[in-house]
């Protein structure tokens, strides 16, 4: 069809051309003869105005009609500064109605006040809004730099199957019945891992996916049953190589959407070091405000409330925010203690505030001055600091001041003003967590993950310590990826199978012919996985999922739009060789 | 890891090269106290030399360890003009088993003789063969080309759903039960149809997708239960645009793979002319040889053979190939008959040769004298022609010599010696089929297919004759792709439904959603699909549908390697509150 550009990209200097456009009645108006109609595109909108000599054809026009329009771009007497085209203006010659279109159920604008359920339900307009569109392009921009960028670096995409193996703890694994095997049954793969790995031991060396996942958790507001992950996996590696690989495709992306620099290279932190200055594996470093471990000004305390945990393995740490002072009451403060009482079930906060040169505050009556001195030269507080302390057990005591980091930076708006993207790395965690149900050591990424080789040792005398080679790349305090260097040494796998108390025979029912595969020449591998879906928020400034996903689910894991899932024909059912159990048909 | 370079990278060129390589031991020989070892990565392989001085270390090496070597790149005495790095060896200075292997269940070399069966079960070892990573990264590459070429022409690649809903015919659907809604289903797409017309709908204008799909259809050697197409829906469109867009496409992706410089516009031809031309909707236009309808020089034979087939409605078609008839005896045309008898239901093969300037053959005695002359001179019959005729029902004679074609094009060895791609559109196929068994007309595309628009009259007069707005791009006998110009006004829509009786009531029940979608200004659009797998068999030149997915089924819709689908746990079909059936069972 005749057409020859975006409404939304015709500026002044079209002035005079002579255009033929297509798009969507945006909104109609009428001022005496003439009739101005804003017309929508993927690009954008323009004003058309038809005069006496055509308004009569747009007269039964209403919103969402599709009409193709001829005619001349001049320059508008009274410039429109909030849209792009505003400084121009079409003048009909012709039109033609291309579709005529029912009133839509909802409000197709960016400021539209339609409930979420009813977007979902009708996507396909609610799709029309241009933030959506927008968000969609930014996706499609967002891959096609991704695949170039590792493309370039040699790495090569390949398609893993989405009929899979149901997986050990397929308690999250969706099932798909066989009709030519019945009472068997695919599962659809939480990730790609295995056949990646698998992909390493085939030789493949460099290996991406842009993967579709699936993981049938229960309902949170921030899941979607289906996601999609940037899945890579490289061979003789170490952290470095990967590292290498992810700023170089961070810097990428970054520079494409949004323009924007990222460091060279990120820093990084081990998962210890991030606990006890951040309270957090995932700590945003946009904003400072480090966390203090303060138990050594405390050895000798007569205070009790401070004795008693240290005594007992505790430790205490403060957190100072300058200028803060005035913006934390009695009562405010009290909110802060209710906040990590009730989420991090410590004990309780202390605090302190520098006014005029004088300490005062919670504590303040309990400790001594040469303690308060100390103090305050450790912290440096000056006037006006407010300074929050924890006494608990350690990660108690880290994680709920690493929780009120995060909350008085934003109550107190210290977040950097101008765009900041501050990644981080976060290495050696845990290798192992304990399994308070099951009394044993668990692995605490997946059993294939690396120790730390220094560590080997401890795997069995001190498994709590040893570290593994796991990392995670932190966004603005949002975790962004998660990967590791995996074992590719036979001996080694079986200290750790053995180390979380299962034999060798034990771990091959378990994962079969993966465990096979490693004999016959494994290379040192090691990946990791992007959360796509969290990205693109990051990249959009949105935090609500659903607006990345073109047809998503909504916070029920229902498809509104299709009413999935539902039910199907008995005659489906019996090709499969399957029943609705009884309890399932009542409910 | 320390690496110089990819193995089969060296040329002479890098004679005193200092190197670093890793890769797995192809093959090791002793000679003396020499040790050589071909030394395998993706990127090829090279032979390495270890003198007295260190084959010590590597005796115990054996195939498929993994060695990271340092050396100097030497020029060989013995060149191996078989290997690309044939000119060249590295002696050896230092080398570290990184693992070792145990011995490989098959052979890894492209000449293994393992069953497929056994390569599949250990598919991570028959995936280190090089023709079978040439064959990954030949897809990667043209999945680049394409995503590259799409996204300059403005298209937008959305992922639509894999947890959807089951079609009206979901018989050939993969069902999903659902844990949260224990009695309901989802289903995996059997293509992304739906969502790409939603999102036209939605005003996304030019989508693709390299999506995956799933049809749970009955076993088929060529087949696989999941394949994936090159999807793409456009706005505002005629054909001439779609195929501008493909032949760009085309023209781009053979270049880049093959070196091949495919036509800027491909031939076109009705389904009508094809079946007339070629007796196939899928034409071989590599060679000639086409139909002659021949019935006109028989109007008024006194043949009884030929009088009865035209007195019933029946055509006389011949088939002449030159310098052929003294490749077929007697016993091969009786064959070529059962041929056609056994696949077409064709009653009889009648054929005539040239020879010495007479025409002899089993019709010979038949057809008048008059009737040979005129036949000469009609397909220009010189010495040595063979020429074969079938008089039967049209699509009989047709399709019965459009076979013959193929046959004896290969037979005679009559197809080009050089590499060749011979494009065809073909249009205009019937809209509705014939359903025997329900005695009613059937949309033999998908009812949303265009009907051609001066036919729109015909809907109801003679249904059979209506010709749609789908089409087919056919490349060397084979569809490479599938799609057509989609009816986007619900006049149009309701006609074609009341055409295969089935009113509006009955088709909303039917289409639900999709249906209501088209009411609010749908944009007239059209869209194809492009099977990856059987593009990517034409470009590596294989016939094997399993040589081109990493991860493939074997003939029989089973996984070996992770031996899928497979059992689960009755926990797991509790939670989906489901049973298998006591007739599965017993399977």
């Amino acid at each position: 069809m005749e057409r020859t550009c975006g409404n939304g990209t015709l500026r002044l200097s079209d002035a005079g051309r002579e255009v033929t456009l297509i798009g969507w009645v945006q909104k109609r108006r009428n001022f005496g003869s003439l009739v101005f109609i804003d017309l929508r595109d993927r690009s954008g909108l323009v004003q058309i105005v038809f005069d006496e000599t055509i308004s009569e054809k747009v007269k039964d026009v209403r919103s969402e009609f599709i009409l193709q329009v001829w005619g001349t771009v001049v320059a508008r007497q009274d410039p429109n500064p909030k849209i792009p085209t505003g400084e121009i203006e079409v003048r009909a010659k012709d039109v033609k109605i291309i579709n005529t279109a029912a009133t839509p159920p909802i409000m197709i604008s960016d400021d539209t006040d339609a409930l979420e359920d009813t977007r979902l339900k009708y996507r396909y307009l609610d799709l029309r809004r241009p933030s959506l569109q927008k968000i969609l392009m930014t996706r499609h921009k967002v891959c096609m730099v991704t695949r170039k960028t590792l493309d370039s670096m040699g790495f090569v995409e390949v398609e893993t199957p989405i009929l899979a193996r149901s997986t050990p703890e397929g308690a999250r694994d969706y099932l798909v019945p066989s009709r030519l095997y019945n009472g068997k049954f695919w599962a659809l793969p939480q990730s790609p891992q295995i056949y990646k790995q698998l992909l390493m031991i085939g030789g493949m060396e460099k290996y991406f996916q842009i993967a579709r996942c699936f993981r049938d958790e229960d309902l949170r507001a921030d899941r979607q049953p289906t996601f999609t992950q940037i899945d890579v996996e490289m061979s003789f590696v170490d952290e470095n190589d990967v590292f290498a690989v992810v700023e170089k495709l961070m810097q990428e992306i970054f520079m494409e959407i949004r323009g924007y620099k990222v460091e060279d290279h990120f820093q990084r932190l081990t998962w210890k070091e991030c606990m006890k200055r951040f309270g957090s594996d995932k700590p945003d470093l946009r904003y400072g405000y480090e966390i203090n471990d303060i138990s050594d000004l405390f050895a000798n305390t007569e205070f009790m409330v401070f004795r008693n945990v240290l005594d007992n393995g505790g430790e205490v740490d403060a957190l100072k925010f300058d200028a803060a002072a005035g913006h934390y009451s009695r009562k405010k403060l009290d909110e802060l203690q209710e906040f990590i009482k009730h989420n991090f079930r410590a004990k309780a906060l202390a605090w302190l505030k520098m006014e005029k040169g004088v300490l005062s505050g919670s504590i303040a009556k309990g400790i001594s001055d040469a303690e308060k001195q100390a103090l305050v030269e450790r912290l440096g507080i000056a006037d006006d600091d407010l300074v929050l302390i924890v006494a608990d057990k350690p990660e108690t005591a880290e994680t709920a001041l690493g929780a009120l980091r995060i909350r008085l930076a934003h109550e107190l708006d210290r977040l950097p003003k101008e765009e900041t993207y501050k990644f981080l790395w976060v290495t050696d965690f845990p290798m192992f967590e304990w399994d308070e149900e099951e009394q044993r050591w668990q692995a605490a990424h997946h059993p294939f993950t690396a120790p730390r080789v220094n560590d080997i040792d401890e795997l069995f005398t001190d498994p709590g310590n040893v570290m593994s080679r796991a990392y995670d790349l932190v966004l603005n305090g949002y975790e962004q990826l998660s990967g590791s260097i995996r074992i590719f040494d036979q001996n080694m796998q079986e200290k750790v199978f053995e180390s979380i108390g299962m034999t060798m025979e034990q771990a091959h029912q378990k994962f079969g012919f993966f465990l096979d595969a490693f004999q016959y020449g494994t290379p040192p591998h090691g990946g990791f996985a992007i959360g796509l879906e969290r990205l693109i928020m990051v990249l959009c400034g949105t935090d609500n999922i659903r607006d990345v996903v073109a047809f998503p689910t909504n916070n029920s894991a229902v498809d509104l739009m299709s009413d999935s899932p539902n039910i199907v024909d008995q005659a489906q059912l019996d090709i499969l060789g399957l029943q609705i159990a009884e309890k399932a048909k009542k409910q």
